[in-house]
């Protein structure tokens, strides 16, 4: 993110973790602009963060992001929000700005209180190591069940656009337990940085479905500091977006939870987009098929009953399949030889051709393993 | 089955399972009355079987089932339809009935033709070893991963409904890999056996969902002979339909593939009966909460987590959540101490509480446990 320039980031322990690693992350835009925006989960249960940074992100405007890991703040009624505002008055009061501009994300277990005595100490221990090369840290304090800390960037002539991501399960449509931060130093208004989120966040972290668990506490935030002086072309501009969010979607789907498989699902000849998604994440749910790919076995019976729980426009008998490219269903029976499929590689690709018009989509998602169970039950998360 | 007056059964080994157990069971019914009813599963992509029997049952009679497992004969195209075709008309043949009275249920690998000169000549030893006794015997050879076979009665003055069931695994919504055939020896008419065999899977076989996946083969067929001579109540009637199907339904759950933990998921106080079951079915396909559920941890943010998913009526700050009695969250916050929740039995209870209204449901499903992921990756099914 500090790759942008006009900000400085950090990451420090406050001791929210029992781990003792690093917990806390700030982000901070020393402008000249301050333009934001911001996209947020899908799910009606909403974490405290997430109420607060939408509701100071309706100016389009932000100055500084507050980052924790080692809680989420969902669940834990006006307290719990009190403690998201209380954050942001301290972030504020050590930056010398409004606390109306400071977002805040949250990532953990849902349903306990943070531990304010250790956190807003912490406030002032990352305003104190906040720096221009403290992006790497930052990304480092969010990380959860995390096994990498995950940052990209891109750009163009003089500016550029740089991120930061955690997440690594409950990955689902309307974004994951993932939070985001991206910068950019050109000058862009909020308008723009908006449509160019909004567009980019659909075709890449909508189209990432780890285990069909949508979060409460996903946050998108990009935000723009126009240091770099340069005003780019909108097109070239949602492009080096879009590619940020691309390399960061498949950030998260490579370091998913217990994952010994990336998947790719490719939706082809669909009547519309929207169906060739719901199709996608259809398929992408399965979980007889995610174990099945885990077994490196090519059982495309169970991409077909996938597929036939869905309303999209297709006909049972004129479905197609290949994995790894070969066509083991032609016309919804049997096609090629299903021993020609080699499924040793890490990723798979597996292509739906429903022959019911021109429209296709790509989703991304993982195979289902024992470690994934493993992980998710010996301990809450 | 063989409990109602007026059925034989058998079940043979005809050598379609490579084990060389019993994969073929014949149920007849000897009359007077020949009426039947038939649910079958809701996907799109049906087996060839279910075409058959869907389109014999026009006409409300049926003489014969025959099921077998080791092969559900989907997605295999019109020649997979014309060995459902041939095997109707060898039992036809045997039994000296038309093809057009006989039922077909196939169970198992998607995407494979069946061993057509096995299963034929299987055909001809179903029916030597028809007896007045084989309920038993037809139940064992329909199980394809199912640990034991099961079987179900009920009845009233004169009169009894039997059934027998298969099924441990794609449990979901519209039925599920499962095979059901139910008998009675109540005089009742095609019409009748219909009514009560929809509001009997509506909410039995409905509200079981093991995994989320929904098989192509799903089957549930109610044959009556009339032997007995009496014509029962419609309500006690339907009554005793539903008491098996609810038996059958639990004994599926009870031997899902892999599962340490039945859960029973009670939706209470939603506005619609309907809303209840969306709520109670996100819930019960959350594998987060699956596996927490594993994991004996009372994770109940994930049960929040997973309601804020669905559109249905709730406002999340008045959600109440228990598990097995402890309301571990009051108005969507946290409430009664997790350590006073014991999930030490293998049955478990998860009370959604919606305060949106005064419906309620109750739907049965599984944890997700590594034994689930080895079973589904470490061969074809």
């Amino acid at each position: 993110m500090t790759a942008a320039k006009g900000f400085r980031a950090a990451g420090v322990t406050a001791g929210i973790k029992a781990s003792g690693t690093p917990d806390l992350a700030l982000v901070v835009n020393d402008g000249p602009s301050f333009a934001a925006a911001g996209v947020f989960t899908g799910n009606r249960v909403k974490a405290a963060p997430v109420l607060w940074s939408q509701q100071v992100l309706k100016d389009g405007q932000l100055a500084a992001v507050i980052l924790n890991s080692g809680g989420a703040n969902a669940c834990t009624g006006p307290e719990g929000f009190q403690d998201t505002h209380a954050t942001a008055e301290r972030v504020g009061a050590e930056l010398n700005i409004g606390a109306g501009e400071v977002a805040v994300c949250s990532t953990g277990l849902i349903g306990q209180r943070l531990p304010m005595d250790l956190l807003l100490p912490g406030v002032g221990l990352a305003v104190a190591q906040l720096s221009e090369t403290g992006g790497e840290a930052a990304a480092i304090a969010i990380k959860t069940t995390d096994t990498v800390h995950k940052t990209a960037q891109a750009g163009g002539a003089g500016w550029v656009v740089g991120g930061m991501a955690k997440g690594a399960g409950m990955l689902a449509p309307g974004l994951a337990t993932m939070l985001v931060v991206l910068t950019t130093d050109a000058a862009v208004e909020s308008a723009q940085l908006d449509r160019a989120l909004r567009a980019a966040t659909r075709t890449t972290f909508d189209r990432v479905d780890s285990d069909g668990c949508m979060s409460t506490n996903d946050t998108v935030l990009l935000l723009a500091s126009g240091a770099a002086g340069v005003t780019p072309d909108e097109a070239e501009f949602a492009a080096a977006v879009e590619q940020v969010c691309a390399d960061l979607a498949l950030q998260l789907v490579a370091d998913a939870e217990g994952a010994s498989k990336e998947i790719r699902i490719e939706v082809v000849d669909a009547a519309t987009e929207d169906e060739a998604v719901t199709v996608a994440r259809t398929i992408a749910r399965n979980n007889l098929l995610k174990c099945a790919i885990h077994g490196e076995d090519p059982n495309w019976g169970r991409v077909l009953a996938a597929i036939g729980t869905t309303d999209a426009a297709f006909d049972p008998d004129r479905l197609d399949v290949a994995i790894n490219g070969v066509w083991v269903c032609r016309s919804g029976a049997t096609g090629e030889d299903r021993t020609l499929v080699s499924m040793k590689d890490r990723q798979v690709v597996i292509t739906a051709r429903l022959n019911a018009g021109t429209a296709a989509a790509t989703l991304w998602t993982n195979d289902l393993t024992a470690d994934y169970v493993h992980e998710n039950s010996a301990y809450s998360t």
